[in-house]
């Protein structure tokens, strides 16, 4: 075992001299170097190349079949056939923007702001989930006429100038902005789950009378509502209720960044919010939204959707097209009729209980958290460092992806592992995933 | 003629109640107002419902052809068979991100960088011009450790927070930074063409002095190489080099913007800025990269690129993905094999022949400009109030859309025709454009 060293926040990164490779992938990461930016970071010690994807897996040259159990774009499977039908037909049809009159945009935004609260009726599209929180923040800065943002104390928001200053998941290298606050999520600091709530409220109080004495108004309190950087935290239910409850009263915006959480993944919820029993002022989606189709969306409360848009114009020329919509659209309606939530529901009650089952007084495996088919489980044992359990998390990941499971790590420690299935996952897929866990479990720690 | 009231400078869009409409366009327009927010806008007087497009043309539900003139993004045509057939084979084989070993975004990124001058050689890949522009934004701060940004006075970059704040264009609503600068461009305010270079550097020179004297370091000079917002001025050619000589030399660097003027629409270049005689540090790709696929770019030195993201990792989970690619290879295929530049080289003669012979001595038609096939045209006579030129250009383009024939205004009074036709049409289509353009100034001069 090396030791790791931790210079970005960026877990389970290939790094270059690591592990051998074989001559066909260094030709390929060397090729990489040469004309890819050097922000491109690959996953794994040996990383992986794919040339077909179907359904839970993809498909190494050589015809190796990876169990995908990390990717959560690919929500419905990789390359579902009706969403790729949806997407062909449309696109020799008809692309073009909101700037013209068209139906399908409509029907889709109606179908989509159905599955909200009443009182979150407006939909802007966007290309990427980056674009949807930059855009959300936007609107409650020009709504509330403050600057301050509070997020979690490892959040990850997005990549545009905006969103990545709110993201200290990022790294050192990418600067907080001044106006930015953070702060603890309690499932990450061992807070009791009775005491979660007025933990998390007095944080976001604490967090506003901050700004406050800094002559900040606070614009938002941003929050991924699995908080999944922060090593995924959704118990207890309801613990978010009274910090939103103390932002709404001071003026503030309350953003519900469901770009990870969101359309159904949870299972018990299409949005992870409504776990939690409230009604964000601004709802953030990105990724599994088009299946792998670039479309996000800010959906939100009329008055402040349009307190912003009445005066400053939005377009986004490659957002809310024919093609994004016809692609969303047929992923919103195979996650209803299929009833994927049920499946997310069944699913993850088998995974958390084989999880639970192989937990080996938590020398490897240790507390199993989340909700559907997103879970996040601690590795190593309480009583050893941070380093060595950021190290057993990194050798497990890798002996999985050896044994050709993916799925990579979360946490202020990297040492969660990050589990995220395609929704559309079956009973034969999780017995396959735990019992390479397992074995994965039984090599690293001999 | 109603006066044309200037709210949020968006030439050409639609306000209710200023025409009649039909039944099916209002139940439409009643729609969007009750899910979408009301930051989108639609064009036209008489807002266009589509249904289907191929090529050159774009169907109303009723049949009717539309003559596109307009639309930039489809650059190969409406729904082009083979980027289509691209699109869906890949999307029915594997969509997986850049954080795995994929051939074809190497490949691609090969073929896109032999496209620019030696020195930029290295590509980091988003999902729109938007992100495109944030991100050089975010590497030009990161390596100079300044802040300041100079654009041109109407400027437009983009929607997200720090593109927004260097875009005048998108109106006095949308604030522009502390560390912003406007410069005039010099055809946009009438300098001689033989005083036109030394004007402009002369501008940015002031504007970065401006930025000293208030402790700001300038780190970009940003511009759309051909000012199209600011009414599209491309000559003379050459007349950026000495300012983007003086910023370069101040140590700050010269992104251009190639959102709208790239990929081979000028017909002589295939990039604007190659009509100057320069190279940028940063360049910044969108719009038809794609065709419609939702698909950017950032292009630079590799001691940019890569001083940023060698400690600030950037990953967009939609961008660069195997059917983004796929998209866009096919475009620059097709570009090189249909020799389409060399086809908006004829074209645009074509066309500029055309206009220059209807000018009857400016009443209506005034200067012609641009390049290739993105051409900007003057309406009115110079005697006349700002207000009137701009009913006049609004008359015109809404007497176009009567006629079937897309195009849209730009400049900094909305008083220039912005006509950029898919870069494969015809001498039939431009012969068609002027027989339709002549009708409705026939009418609007009545």
């Amino acid at each position: 075992m090396t030791a790791v060293a931790r210079t970005d926040l960026m877990p389970n990164r290939f790094v270059r001299g690591e592990a051998p490779l074989d001559p066909t992938r260094e030709a390929l990461i060397d090729r990489r170097e040469r004309v890819l930016g050097a922000g491109y970071r690959l996953l794994y010690r040996e990383p992986v190349h794919f040339v077909r994807a179907e359904n839970m897996y993809l498909f190494g040259s050589n015809g190796d079949a990876y169990l995908d159990f990390y990717n959560n774009v690919p929500s419905l499977g990789h390359c579902h056939p009706e969403v790729v039908a949806a997407i062909s037909a449309q696109a020799a049809r008809l692309n073009i923007n909101t700037r013209y009159l068209d139906e399908t945009v409509l029907e889709y935004a109606e179908s989509l702001v159905a599955t909200f609260p009443d009182e979150i009726d407006r939909v802007m599209f966007t290309c990427t989930g980056s674009e949807s929180n930059d855009l959300a923040l936007r609107i409650a800065r020009h709504v509330t006429g403050g600057t301050g943002i509070i997020v979690s104390r490892h959040a990850y928001h997005g990549t545009s100038a905006s969103t990545a200053e709110i993201s200290p998941n990022l790294g050192g290298a990418v600067k907080l902005g001044a106006h930015v606050r953070t702060i603890p999520v309690p499932g990450a600091v061992s807070v009791p789950e009775d005491d979660a709530a007025a933990f998390l409220e007095g944080k976001v109080k604490e967090a506003m009378m901050d700004l406050d004495r800094h002559g900040v108004r606070t614009a938002a309190f941003v929050a991924d509502t699995i908080f999944s950087s922060d090593g995924v935290h959704t118990d207890p239910h309801g613990y978010l209720a009274p910090a939103v409850d103390a932002v709404q009263k001071a003026g503030a915006l309350f953003i519900a960044d469901e770009v990870q959480p969101g359309f159904g993944r949870m299972g018990r919820a299409m949005w992870g919010f409504d776990l939690h029993g409230i009604v964000p002022d601004l709802v953030t989606l990105g990724k599994p939204m088009g299946n792998g189709y670039p479309i996000g969306a800010v959906v939100g409360k009329q008055r402040y959707v349009d307190g912003f848009g009445a005066v400053a114009r939005y377009f986004n020329t490659q957002s809310g097209t024919t093609v994004a919509i016809a692609a969303a659209h047929a992923v919103l309606r195979i996650l209803m009729r299929d009833r994927l939530m049920e499946n997310a529901v069944a699913r993850g009650k088998e995974l958390v209980e084989g999880l639970n089952s192989m937990r080996d007084d938590g020398r490897v495996i240790g507390d199993v958290r989340g909700q559907g088919l997103f879970i996040g489980v601690s590795v190593g044992a309480a009583e050893t460092s941070n380093a060595e359990r950021r190290q057993l998390a990194l050798d497990l990941v890798n002996a999985l992806r050896q044994r050709k499971v993916l799925i990579s790590l979360c946490g202020a420690n990297e040492d969660t592992l990050k589990i995220r299935p395609p929704i559309v996952c079956s009973s034969e897929h999780v017995a396959m995933f735990l019992d390479r866990l397992k074995a994965s479990m039984d090599e690293v720690s001999t």
